[in-house]
């Protein structure tokens, strides 16, 4: 597999085979050592030093299953820290068949540069003028691109946030429909792909050829036996997509209302995730699909209007609930229009829907006003100053209306479980090295450890630091594979791995040194936030949640802070 | 002298001998203490447990020259570190006759509370209703407060800006003619005041009572032979005002011009000291009046229209540069409006002012275009979203513009110096636990350090950090005395202070003991800092200074960052 380095600052698009160092990291294993190795932790996360790095995991392109995602990392500017933000769509596929492991594009544009398309063929990488592509939407931008190159080809594009440097700006992965529907949203990576002066980057299908396995009879083997495992474990989220969560949070008293000021909604049925698949099938959507080739899980869906139309897709959890109940809307189309504006302008729908809430509470808009909301993101394409203003995040919202109740960690905005239910996910809130962030140290329901033998209340406090440490190594491997995040944190995929690995590439790991990848990568990133200015005072939950009891039942977060502060990721 | 405690959240007032361990302690040096005492480092700035501290100097209300001005401090919403301002006007002399060491006003409103007044009166100290002043500028609200309660009372406010918990907001104190002409600028801590519900605190005239001398002749000795010295010393101040630095600074090629891209102005003559002399004397206005009882310097001015109407006063060196050449404005009439209409809206007019010059590089508004700076800053008046972001300060401008270039260290806007010229100026920039700050460390021409026989180039790296170090120390010094900045940070006037204090308290101080209040009061601070999470890389400036070469001289910041990471200002 191949390094894909492209400088900005000259326009040299250069490939070299993956250093011997980085040969048995994939992902955000991969993504953070590039990062520390070669990303100064105090520039500037806009300036020429910080660099954009893209990595398939170690698996992106063999048959394991839902493993054909990629990572995407660099220095981000809404936390000054380290950032990986994952992603699905085809550009994994496509850059495996590639034989590309990482493109790392560093630099800065001359002030004369024109926005530019990276573009990979088979004939190698190049730059290629994107000008008509300015001020574009994703959307648009995908369908020109693809009208360029080709139905097949896998675009990563930002939209008029990106370009426009806001803090919040995401990626956008194009799916199997080509359409720009999945995203790269935490971290404002968009915002770097933007201060490169990069549009888009385009990846084209190359001829297929199958990985050189080391045992392919083997891999082929716990290949099949893992499928089979998730597709049995995971079929309310195939059949209800996350959404599914909706109806469980709001019974635990957990879902984010009303910018976490209740732990409940009123109108939860109207958005849960058995309304929104009756409304799908209904309308002759698709209720279930794959956001990624290799997928088995398809908890992707497309959601259209009342007369069939193509709305959005996908319409999942962590939005829902943050454009919907946390801004005191309860109706499903207004949800979806949420998600394709916010796609199409390359906003993260996190700290985007976290910022609206902010922005209802503090009088800058009316509560339940989904229109008036519609209107204030329409004027990021503008680039007004209101648009800049919400283009740039929760944390920058709430200072600007000095506001009290900010729920954002490092920067980054706190998601869809309010830590006052969800206590192990509050830990993992305080402690990631990503900020606020669902998906990296995800003690939801049902998630256990490394040692199974302890099992501890989510709703209480007690062993939740310890579940979430566990489950930030675990999730760190299962983000270095390619793996989609919902293979999960469980500790018998690591045994997996370390077999599938061993096949795949003749290695010989146990289950140990896999683990190991998630604690070294996590270390690596601790020390870059360190060197960054980031301190351990930073991993924190903002007061309210400690001091204001969560309607219906009275939570508070009572995690001791000692036992967060500076959390010790060694095993 | 005693502590006055305002408890908003219950509304108790009370009143108590300052406390032993604090009896030796006045203005910055006591401020940061209380801070660093009763303020949890992490906490939210505009939160419950954040407490605003308004203290006078340990000469404040003697016959010391130039010592009538107070501190005021609290944890800063703009930096997140700790904060004392310094401001001049009538609050002093009232405070000190009031017998008031300090008042700290704690706690949060409840969400029924309406917006009040702290009243001391001879009677008592009290809160009353302030609804009437919601939403007026500081002018109107100080002609208010006067009309009510007479015209010796002095008077210190927030305006729209600081009600609205806006980052950058000031609080605004009353001079000699009753106008809130005065600010406590920097480090937001008007959105303080505004978080607490605090429109206005209000110092009546208390009958006039000489202080308790140890050694009355002794004390009217030093402080004569002071006076004249200053007097003496300072004839150019005087005359011109601090403005007398325009044409300094720009011949130096120092003068921060359209955004810190050059160090000279084209137009500097007309917006220089002599410039604003010759028009403020041909209009029949003041060209050298005091800010405070007991100044002997009188750099203030009262600037007026063509008609001799009353604009704005002081005209002064950092708000002219700052919304003068950093803005591409050379016109004297459109400074003295902006200087005018950033008190009255109760906004630090450093900080809005490099805010501005960030929000035209980058398009937001054309350069030199005053009108549309007017119109801009009107709509924080109306609290739009524009208004939000502009009084939010630099940085916050900086970042959602997705700006490059923004001239702030740790989160508060750089000052009227370029550091690449002045590069003691800007070793105070890096490491002052205040964030960037001419007054806490100010190396401008003519300044020497600790020892007289070190001489530094200031425009050359060496020795400058050094020099910053000592200056720092100094000036802590003189910010604890309730003196005037212009007194000044020389090794002279730590002998001089030390015979003053022991002359009024029968104290036996020595030079180093005064010294000392100096480095322990920045140690103190420094330790809040580092407990807040601000680590030591937060001590640099940001990175252009060092790559950009500013005409016409080309110059760089070269002051290597190893000597100024985590100064050690122990002597």
């Amino acid at each position: 597999m191949d390094f894909l380095r492209v400088n900005i600052a000259d326009g040299v698009v250069s490939v070299s085979p993956t250093p011997d160092k980085y040969l048995k990291f994939g992902g955000r294993a991969l993504t953070s050592r590039i990062i520390a190795d070669e990303i100064p932790a105090i520039c500037d996360p806009l300036g020429p030093e910080n660099k954009l790095i893209i990595a398939t995991g170690l698996l992106t392109g063999t048959t394991a299953p839902c493993s054909g995602r990629i990572s995407i990392g660099a220095k981000s500017p809404l936390t000054g820290g380290i950032k990986e933000s994952n992603v699905g769509g085809v550009a994994g596929a496509n850059l495996a068949r590639a034989g590309i492991r990482a493109i790392i594009i560093e630099g800065a544009p001359s002030d004369s540069f024109a926005l530019k398309t990276i573009v990979i063929a088979p004939g190698g990488a190049r730059l290629e003028d994107a000008s008509h592509l300015k001020g574009l939407g994703t959307y648009e931008t995908a369908e020109k691109l693809r009208a360029l190159h080709g139905d097949k080809a896998a675009v990563l594009c930002v939209g008029p946030a990106g370009e426009q440097r806001l803090a919040a700006a995401s990626i956008q992965s194009s799916d199997m429909a080509g359409r720009p529907s999945r995203a790269a949203g935490r971290g404002g990576l968009g915002s770097v792909l933007g201060s490169k002066g990069v549009k888009a980057v385009v990846i084209l299908p190359f001829p297929a050829a199958s990985p050189d396995y080391s045992d392919a009879g083997e891999f082929k083997k716990i290949s099949k036996e893992f499928a089979k495992q998730l597709i049995s474990a995971k079929a309310g989220l195939t059949k209800y997509g996350t959404a599914a969560m909706v109806t469980a949070a709001n019974k635990m008293g957990g879902l984010p209302t009303r910018n976490y000021s209740s732990g409940s909604f009123e109108r939860a049925a109207d958005v849960s995730g058995e309304k929104l698949y009756d409304t799908i099938v209904e309308r002759g959507g698709t209720p279930s699909a794959p956001c990624h080739p290799g997928c088995v899980i398809r908890c992707s869906n497309i959601y259209v209007s009342k007369d069939g139309e193509y709305v959005t897709s996908s319409l999942e959890y962590e939005t829902m609930v943050l454009v919907g109940p946390n801004l005191d809307i309860g109706d499903l189309d207004a949800l979806a229009r949420f998600d394709f504006l916010l796609d199409d302008l390359g906003l993260d729908t996190i700290d985007t829907g976290v910022a609206l809430g902010i922005a209802m509470e503090n009088g800058m808009l009316p509560w339940g006003d989904a229109e008036a909301a519609f209107r204030l993101l329409e004027e990021v394409r503008a680039g007004s100053p209101a648009g800049k203003l919400i283009g740039s995040g929760a944390a920058a919202v709430g200072k600007a209306l000095g506001a009290r109740r900010v729920p954002a960690v490092k920067g980054q905005a706190t998601v869809a479980y309010d830590p006052r239910t969800f206590k192990g996910m509050g830990c993992s809130y305080a402690t990631s090295p990503m900020g606020a962030d669902h998906t990296s140290g995800p003690a939801i329901p049902g998630r256990i450890g490394l040692d199974p033998a302890k099992s501890f209340e989510l709703t209480e406090a007690e062993g939740q630091h310890e579940l979430s440490r566990d489950l930030q190594i675990m999730i760190t491997v299962v983000d270095s594979m390619g793996y989609c995040f919902f293979v999960g944190p469980d500790a018998a995929n690591m045994e997996r791995t370390a077999k599938l690995l061993n096949a795949l590439y003749g290695w010989s790991l146990s289950e140990d040194d896999v683990v190991d990848i998630g604690v070294s990568t996590l270390n690596i990133e601790k020390k870059f936030n360190r060197d960054a200015g980031i301190s351990a005072d930073a991993d924190r939950l903002p007061d309210f949640f400690r001091t204001e009891p969560l309607p219906p039942f009275g939570r508070v977060f009572d995690v001791p802070e000692e036992l967060l502060k500076d959390m010790d990721f060694n095993l």
